[in-house]
């Protein structure tokens, strides 16, 4: 699968529905390039949702789901770091278990 | 930290150590350098162990090991995949539990 406009609007819905339920109203911009040191990042400076191409052309969407849920997490408890107030809200959307099994799934494809 | 002589010797000590505990004799070759797409793979044609640059500049030495150690792990089951043989081996060497907090450790670094 390579970057096209269906993938495209695929990520930019996947955005929007963690937005919904994270209760985020605010613009974020998406940007859907080959990156050396991340699979995903998020820029606070300009609300920017760095995503790497590689990934979004390879990984399911349950698997991106997660990515994305995790970088506006971020954004949304106003840390870069994966403090309480990050864990917290991570576990109001996904159970430890399902976590895990996610987790388990990207390393498995980046190793 | 920058990849210098002092963290190819570790690496190259790492991939001994592995060795040791995985009962492989055989000479592995060992490339440091930037990828893309992966953390790390195994080439079965020229037995060569791959390494992303960005990994192995970043990367705790408890990470390294598990790293290196799951990719020398299809080597020892000879399969690409991450099947029971696979599953049993890696079992030998960490429980699931600190395969898990290594992993989550891992998708820390890269989201």
């Amino acid at each position: 699968m390579k970057i096209n406009d269906n993938n495209k609007t695929m990520i930019k819905n996947l955005v929007n529905e963690v937005k919904s339920s994270l209760n985020i109203n605010e613009t974020i911009n998406i940007e859907i390039k080959p990156m050396k040191q991340k699979i995903a990042s998020f820029s606070f400076k300009t609300k920017t949702l760095r995503l790497n191409k590689y990934v979004v052309e390879n990984f399911e969407k349950d698997l991106l789901y997660y990515i994305i849920l995790h970088e506006l997490i971020h954004f949304k408890v106003k840390s870069t770091n994966h403090n309480l107030a990050f864990e917290n809200e991570l576990k109001k959307h996904f159970s430890e278990e399902i976590c895990y099994e996610i987790e388990l799934k990207i390393i498995q494809k980046l190793i």
